[in-house]
């Protein structure tokens, strides 16, 4: 098959592979796309919900007949494990496609293999292409949750440019734009789960939910986690009928992670406030930093970040900045934590 | 001439200025261009210090006869007024220069009128060409300083992402990375004068001067301003021998400036601490913000900026982010203040 038409096919399959982000859960989030013999797309297929079908096999059912001799892209090996669903290297195999290009190899030991079956029954495979893309994007919290057992932390923060929060008198609405505003949403939109201290729930009323900018609520909804042991108020927002809450007393963040994983939920966004955060920090547990920092500077009020473990100027968390990029008049900074 | 000559001569003339900052105050870092009949550069030349010659003649001794029929290439409007030095635009008239083509018109009425004088003498005049770049680069303190009688104050902070300066235990070695900090000793190198707090003096011991990466002193070194009522010890740094230092009592930011304007001080880099630079917010007398943010977070410790005025979110001190740079790892932020 063409290299170019296959790298088209592949950037296809990733779009469908983000648009089901933080619908697959404990599964990941895989984009297949079907190529017939001539090279044009013959099925698009991303992971359905848990218990659902994979990507290869919803690919599979649009291509139909023209899957034969094809190829098939897809975001992530092919699986060779018979579980809630049939194996879908098998039904690669099985439809006769004549090629499979995977980005990223399976690291899950359980379900690996896929590739020496559909080499075991005459298919080409290569790995590889745009691996990093999908490793750094779509798959990644689900490839971080298969390495280490615990969901992935994205800590998301609004701030000034000197790091504030909120100004002297606790006003703070809005620190941040509307347009980043708007992004946090779809953002939250594609998480497992949104957590949040009671600090923040009990000083915002925060609802902690994902709203288009009207403020209706998006078709999906994150699971709300609430951790701390204060006593909420029957009538908080975080506790209404909008999206699912769970509290978790205590605060230990990884007997957080452990409860979220238990529960299926692999992809995480920290939303504060500052003590928790700083908690999370403290136990070496955010593995990406989403920060808006709002191009305003206010001199005194509360800090974004609280007591995360640092005495010192040798011990400061030491992050690679990953993309620095415009929201509105904001700069939106993607950081990953680099070893301490 | 053809246009893309004299846009390259004009590219030419501005890094030929900038060359000059922090030489040439209170008079304007001017660069000039001379292009002989043909588009060959004849001349360059760059504002000498004080009583020196101006841009214009010194690009015009290099060219001698070959100004003759050709065009000058000029960062700001050749003056007409004989002071210290004789006009400009008289001097262009005498050498037989055909054309003048200006990025920035001359904003000062005292100095106004060269292009009048020029097309009265037969030449051709121009003016506007990259005008945007010049008046945001290297003449802007001097703009700044004409319009407002006030130097020009760039307040340049290092901070980590979460806006602190130091960690818990006061530790600051090193904040921001080798890059950045050999950059700001380019950035000091270009300035008319520096200011700092006896807080940092105290603190620190800085000695505020512009040095090379080894730690070698470079040529031109700004004037040290400390700012604030306390003694410093005889044996304190920004006192030694390696440059002039201005010692102001008092404090309020206007009188430090009126101070500085009276010294014919155009340009001038506010180094904090987080105090001072507090007080020049809140007197509204910063004109730009040079941040070099650390990709580190802390959680604890003093923050970049201290009490500035504000005391709730509505008055937060608002910024456009004119340009984000990586300086190494860490992130360049230039800012300037909107109307609050
Ligand atoms: N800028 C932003 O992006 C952002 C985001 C969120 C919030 N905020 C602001 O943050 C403010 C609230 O600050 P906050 O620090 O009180 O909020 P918080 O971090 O949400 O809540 C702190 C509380 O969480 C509980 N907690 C849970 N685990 C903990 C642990 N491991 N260590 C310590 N405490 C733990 C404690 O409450 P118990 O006593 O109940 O156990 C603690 O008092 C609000 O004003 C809000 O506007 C800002
Ligand atoms: N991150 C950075 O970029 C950066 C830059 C510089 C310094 N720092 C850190 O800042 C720390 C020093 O902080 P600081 O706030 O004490 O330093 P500072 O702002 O340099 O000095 C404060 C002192 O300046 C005097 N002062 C002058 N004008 C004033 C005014 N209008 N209002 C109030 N005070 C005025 C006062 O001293 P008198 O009592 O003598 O009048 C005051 O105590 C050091 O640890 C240093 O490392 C960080």
């Amino acid at each position: 098959m063409a290299a170019d038409a296959v790298e088209r096919a592949m950037r296809a399959a990733i779009a469908a592979s983000v648009d089901v982000r933080g619908t697959t859960s404990p599964n990941p989030p895989v984009g297949c796309v079907l190529l017939d013999a001539e090279g044009h797309i013959a099925g698009v297929g991303a992971t359905q919900p848990a218990g659902g079908s994979h990507a290869e096999v919803v690919a599979l059912r649009e291509a139909g007949e023209r899957a034969r001799g094809g190829t098939a892209v897809v975001t992530l090996e092919p699986c060779a494990h018979t579980g809630r669903t049939p194996a879908c290297a098998q039904a690669l195999r099985e439809a006769g496609v004549a090629e499979v290009v995977h980005a990223v190899s399976d690291p899950n030991p359980q379900a690996s293999g896929g590739a020496e079956l559909l080499r075991a029954g005459g298919v080409e495979v290569h790995s590889g292409l745009l691996a990093e893309e999908v490793e750094k994007g779509p798959l990644r919290a689900w490839l971080h949750f298969v390495h280490t057992g615990r969901p992935h932390v994205t800590w998301k923060y609004a701030a000034t440019l000197d790091g504030r929060s909120a100004a002297a008198d606790g006003t703070s609405k809005w620190i941040s734009s509307e347009t980043s505003r708007n992004e946090v949403h779809r953002v939250r939109a594609a998480m497992d789960a949104i957590i949040a201290g009671t600090g923040t729930v009990l000083a915002d009323n925060a609802q902690l939910t994902a709203r288009d900018p009207d403020g209706n609520l998006l078709d999906r909804q994150p699971l709300r986690v609430v951790v701390g042991d204060r006593d909420l108020p029957a009538d908080v927002r975080a506790l209404d009928d909008a999206a699912e809450t769970l509290r978790l007393p205590g605060g230990d963040p990884d007997a957080v992670l452990r409860a979220l994983a238990d529960r299926g939920v692999v992809d995480v966004l920290l939303e504060g406030g500052p003590t928790l955060a700083g908690a999370f920090w403290a136990a070496g547990r955010v593995d990406r930093v989403l920060a808006y920092v709002a191009p305003t500077l206010l001199g005194s009020g509360p800090a974004a970040l609280g007591e995360a473990g640092v005495g010192s100027i040798s011990q400061a968390w030491r992050l690679w900045i990953e993309e620095t990029t415009m929201s509105g008049p904001d700069l939106r900074i993607s950081a990953v934590p680099r070893d301490r």
